[in-house]
């Protein structure tokens, strides 16, 4: 790991460190017991008196549901409670802010469990909690549901005709579109067009034009942790979850939404998470559990196996997107336009709005044109994954640029330091950047070894690509409560995905001026933190990392407070000063002064909230070289380097991992994963053997260059990290293959038959 | 129940009530889970792989112990650990102040597990961990201890005299004494003398003189709940403990201590508790626990069986005492002097302190010395036991008052009201009352149905008894969390023993002007609250209850500076009012504002500290009528009816539930309860059928009067109420049975072959 630090060079502060503890490697405060296996995941909790749930889900595609027989369920000995969407209440078409994006109530509902249609494989249709397992999965097994069976749709562009199968009757273009109109109903959910300059004006300045179509595949976040929730609907009306989730108030709004009891009535408790990427933010199983606690008046627990994951939760979309793009004889960009349709998945909802403001997001475009449409397909409703909608677009940009590039004659790392967005720049979709660090992150990739190292094997290629994500700000609070031997208690409301109870403990350590090692952080329920907006959009850290700084100011002002009254000085001569109260003639360390003024008076608790959002733009660039087997078309990964901007580095070995991760995610979408149907819209390879992810056996040490620029809207110039690394992989890996073997690949996964196939062709 | 409202009478604000919330009955947060069986105690936990252990305990009352060896318990299949003394740290002579007072750590340590001698049948000498609880308790019989059988000490007068065997080595009077010297071992821990005015002239100045001598016997707190503790010491350090305690803050600091790890490495996770009364402050179980997770790798929990908690925990001292009191012709006090000698068990720590400054606290005694000897025994260490020392001291003093009164020829009501402590009254102990409302209460009972109806029955009698008890303030914290639809969530550090999650969230509700349904408190562990002292000395409602009031507070100050942003107004001219925030037009309720601030801005979250100690006193009276069966000597009792000075009474139901279960408590002492040893030291009754502690058949309703005096050391006028209602029932019993049958019982308990005895006597 490289480390290029702006503030250090700008600074001019020498080897002096600005901070502490940021930028330290402390071990994280939940370390021991994850590697132990002592960490409790969604399904380790066992609920005195619970009863085992299981789900029974639609065979077909695409189908009315006709009736909905449980009475044979019901008759068998041991179960205690079958739930359909009978047992939750109409929500008619309301719509819910749910921490990322507003949800139409009624299609979160029926998604949980069908109402009038079932619109994917694998749609569950009625749950069954029982006294065992065995006897809920047989009782599931005996619902009959009578169906008429309609043709399903599985294209995004198919989709989109006047004649295709509708999925939702309650969908019009015209409700959410602009500039659209009609009423009848249709897949397409909504429509957004981005303009900016003169579009024609830009492509008559070109002297270069690309156009090009690309399709990308569904494919699954993959974590480890298949979805489980715990209910239990007390005999008082006060609802308790547990699960593993992105976001406890995310989940605690949905169920009390969906079943139509006061926020109060529900409390969330996070257990420990396998893994999330966006895909545990939405509720799939907490609704049914709730139902089936109350009918059963006991604890009811469901858990998913590893074919209702990938047919029944939310993969992010597969996509069809056309992009054209101009430049001068000097390399600069002159117009770029895109045309992109992202499939919804079975409900409205997918990430297409991310996915136009992204797609030219790395470069100063003066002339540009996005159009995005939100399509529904019969496929498990889409959700967010890892900077949702921005990997689909930047495949396709990128490669466009890479072919630009090819045309000019220009290196593609130059092409993208000329164009490269900058503070001031403002994106076709309308924003102006601030201070962002995407030409830092370029010359970081352009001054590495690896990318000055000679690639000479037969069959290898170097690709070059770049990729943004927003990160995101929103609500967060931290309780910081400090024992008498002036350890702390740090509560938090962000579920830990990737280390962020470390991060979030460092920050506050940094603002006291204590070790990280002092600080024992919690993730805790609902009841017990101040309100916290999901674990998602990189924005942890960056929010309620800012959170605990404030409740370390919190505690800085109480401590001289108290320190003034116990020195009998007046406060304005008291400050807080690198880890210590300062008085006239005095000058001592927090765990100094808690222990006294633990001792003396009052426990001392601090606080604090945030809801900021300049989380600052991330920019990463990553090179790969890969070397393509020509008798397989098999594309193997020789070395992997990823830059990033990542603000100010918190953990920096948290920052590498997210890095890392990100990237590796981003190799499986660009070489392997796929959501593989038949015609009836079934998921022939819905298990982890046949829809392939990449393992360590297939992949390099992805070898990360941290570039520090601050973001200047945070106290310690955080950025978020953890979701731009996914986004360059694909198109880099594109045009590395293009450089080994020449030939381009428009299509994801880039997987052997898709390589093997160009290459035959070219040969023929 | 009849409600004496001093506020309203002085206030004459008629019938318009003071609070909206305060004084109401609101259903306990906790109640549908107590009732229905949901609810969680100490042995219900069971965290994942469990061990479970057994204790191998002294069958000598006095021993030394020789050797230990655990070789054939280590040996049997399924034992994972045993812990004994030796994998303890030697503490030393250290002393720890742990919330109720210091203890000597070394015979904290040795009272967990035994070190070089045995000081009572039960003491816990070593323990182990095994798959099975039945593999355990055969490992911990197969424990081979070789001793030294010393003689018992069984007597408190006994041990006090110098060629009595001596339990401690490292006690010596000398150490703690007030004016004695001398380095011999002994079993007089602790010599206390408090004087005011002059004694001698006092009887001088007496027409009337009472002299008599008493014993009290050792009782047993009775909680149904026995004692539990279940620990993981984990791989990395840390320590987290679950348990049912009235501490979680003291038993982290004793674990702590005992283990010498830093404070901050423990967490103490509370579970419900079935009982306390002052006997779940000591820890008993947890360090052993912890020892045996650190050798097994494996959480362990051990367990009590109601022998252990008889024979091993700490029950209330057995005692002496001599009273001699004095009044002139008018009835008048005109002196007081009391000896108590008070058995500490096997190591020091009687409550005889508080014993010294309780025995005459219901009057103004203008010449007083008050004598006090905490005295080691062969029996279990005592430990606090609802208004500590005051029961025994109360049964003498009120019983010579009674025999006073009887020589004047005065109603004891009205000497009492005559001679009553009030405002301003200095104590033999020194300490000057604040406004306190003892002659109110008096004045209740005067006026009183009860005290009025006739009792005119063969074997009839009724008689009064007052009783006092300090109560505390200490340190307590609360955090409070706004939900988005203004429900609140409340975090406090009391573990609930009677009701105080409801009696706190009505003091925050009352501040902020909600309703108490709208308040989801929770007592949480140790890494989650600011520090808060045990939950005992009648504190909680008091002390956390007044930081629920700053959290409330805080809250109102955040509402009204961020009304005022909202509204854009000069914050000066916005306010929090009767449940509302008010600005220069406008008039909010707390449930829009938060639900608005929410929406708009950071997550609400307030913080309340408290560490005040102006309690004020408490004070009871008691009236009883009982019938006395000449044959059996058996006590029925018909009517008892208790008043008692309670402050503000912030959730009637509870006060009356707490003056009604003391009440019965003090019944048990008066009539049956008593530990019976053999000469041996061996406790012949450690079981709930021979231990007889009161049962609904034994009982009428317990009628409560709560006068209402409020305390003007609290925002809301609380004073404690949880333990004077134990003082006076002995001591009114006693006049009771002396109206009924004339004879006079100077021993506790009054149980029918005692009553008998003197009825033979009488006759004889």
């Amino acid at each position: 790991m490289a480390t290029i630090d702006e503030t250090k060079s700008e600074a001019g502060s020498g080897d002096a460190p600005k901070y502490k503890v940021i930028g330290t490697r402390p071990i994280r405060h939940d370390g021991s017991d994850k590697v132990t296996g002592r960490a409790l995941y969604g399904a380790d909790i066992k609920v005195k008196g619970m009863l085992y749930g299981a789900t029974h889900r639609s065979p077909h595609a695409h189908a009315i549901i006709k009736s909905i027989d449980t009475s044979r369920a019901e008759a068998l000995p041991g179960v205690r409670a079958v739930a359909t969407s009978a047992d939750m209440p109409e929500p008619g078409d309301k719509i819910a802010e749910l921490g990322e994006g507003a949800v139409n109530l009624n299609h979160l509902s029926s998604n949980n469990l069908a109402r009038t249609k079932v619109l994917y494989k694998g749609h569950p249709i009625a749950a069954v909690a029982a006294d065992n397992i065995h006897i809920a999965q047989e009782a599931a097994s005996l619902i009959e549901v009578e169906y008429e069976v309609l043709p399903p749709v599985l294209d995004v562009l198919k989709a989109m005709e006047d004649d295709a199968p509708v999925l939702n009757p309650d969908v019009h273009t015209e409700e959410m579109a602009s500039g659209e109109t009609g009423d009848k109903p249709s897949n397409i959910a909504k429509h957004l067009v981005y303009e900016k300059g003169d579009i024609a004006k830009g492509f008559a300045d070109a002297k270069y034009v690309v156009e090009r179509e690309f399709r990308t595949a569904t494919v699954h976040q993959g974590y480890i942790e298949p979805h489980v929730a715990t209910a239990l609907w007390n005999n008082d009306g006060q609802i308790t979850v547990w699960t593993s989730t992105q976001g406890t108030f995310s989940v605690r709004q949905q169920v009390a939404e969906l079943l139509d009891v006061p926020l109060a009535r529900v409390k969330v408790v996070p257990m420990e998470i396998g893994g999330g990427f966006g895909g545990k933010i939405s509720v799939y199983l907490a609704p049914a559990a709730a139902v089936l606690s109350r009918k059963s008046g006991m604890p009811v627990q469901l858990v998913m196996d590893r074919a209702d994951v990938l047919q029944a939760t939310g993969p992010t979309p597969g996509s069809y997107i056309k992009v054209k793009m101009g430049a001068d004889a000097d390399g600069r960009i002159t117009a770029a336009e895109a045309w992109m349709a992202y499939e919804a998945g079975g409900y409205p909802g997918s990430p297409i709005g991310a996915g136009c403001m992204c797609v030219f997001s790395c470069y100063d475009v003066p002339n540009g044109r996005v159009e995005g449409y939100d399509v529904c397909v019969n496929k498990p409703r889409t959700n967010a994954y890892r900077a949702p909608g921005a990997t689909n677009a930047a495949f396709a940009t990128e490669t466009v640029v890479d072919e630009l590039c090819e045309q000019i004659g220009m290196a593609p790392i130059d092409f993208r330091l000329l164009n490269a967005s900058k503070e001031g720049t403002r994106r076709v979709d309308g924003v102006t950047y601030p201070r962002i660090g995407l030409v830092e992150t370029l010359e970081a990739i352009k001054n590495s070894e690896h990318f000055n190292s000679p690639l000479e094997g037969e069959n290898q290629g170097r690709g070059i690509a770049c990729g943004f994500w927003f990160n995101a700000g929103l609500k967060s609070a931290v309780t910081a409560t400090v024992n008498s031997d002036g350890s702390v208690g740090l509560l938090e409301g962000s579920t830990d995905i990737g280390g962020s109870r470390t991060a979030i403990a460092m920050q506050f350590a940094e603002t006291l001026g204590i070790a990280a090692e002092d600080i024992k952080p919690a993730v805790v329920d609902t009841d017990s933190v101040g309100y916290t907006d999901v674990t998602g959009g990189s924005r942890v850290t960056y929010a309620t990392g800012w959170a605990a700084y404030e409740a370390g100011k919190d505690l800085q002002r109480q401590i001289v407070a108290r320190a003034a009254e116990l020195w009998e000085v007046d406060p304005a001569s008291v400050s807080y000063e690198d880890g210590c109260v300062v008085g006239p003639d005095k000058r001592v360390p927090f765990k100094e002064i808690a222990i006294e003024l633990s001792t003396a008076g009052e426990p001392l608790v601090g606080r604090g909230v945030s809801n900021h959002n300049e989380p600052g733009g991330a920019f990463g660039a990553h090179v790969v070289d890969v070397e393509v087997d020509p008798d397989t078309g098999k594309v193997d990964i020789l070395r992997y380097t990823a830059a990033q901007d990542c603000g100010t580095a918190i953990h920096p070995a948290y920052v590498e991992g997210q890095i890392q991760g990100g990237a590796v995610q981003g190799i499986g979408w660009g070489l392997n994963e796929e959501y593989w149907y038949d015609t009836e819209g079934s998921m022939r390879n819905a298990n982890f053997l046949d829809y392939r992810i990449p393992t360590c056996y297939d992949l390099p040490m992805i070898e990360t260059i941290i570039v520090e620029v601050p973001n200047p809207g945070h106290p310690y110039g955080v950025r978020g990290v953890g979701e731009v690394p996914i986004v360059p992989p694909p198109a880099a890996l594109e045009a590395a293959i293009h450089e080994a073997v020449d030939v381009r690949l428009y299509e994801l996964p880039m997987s052997p038959p898709r390589v093997l196939h160009e290459l035959l062709k070219k040969q023929s």
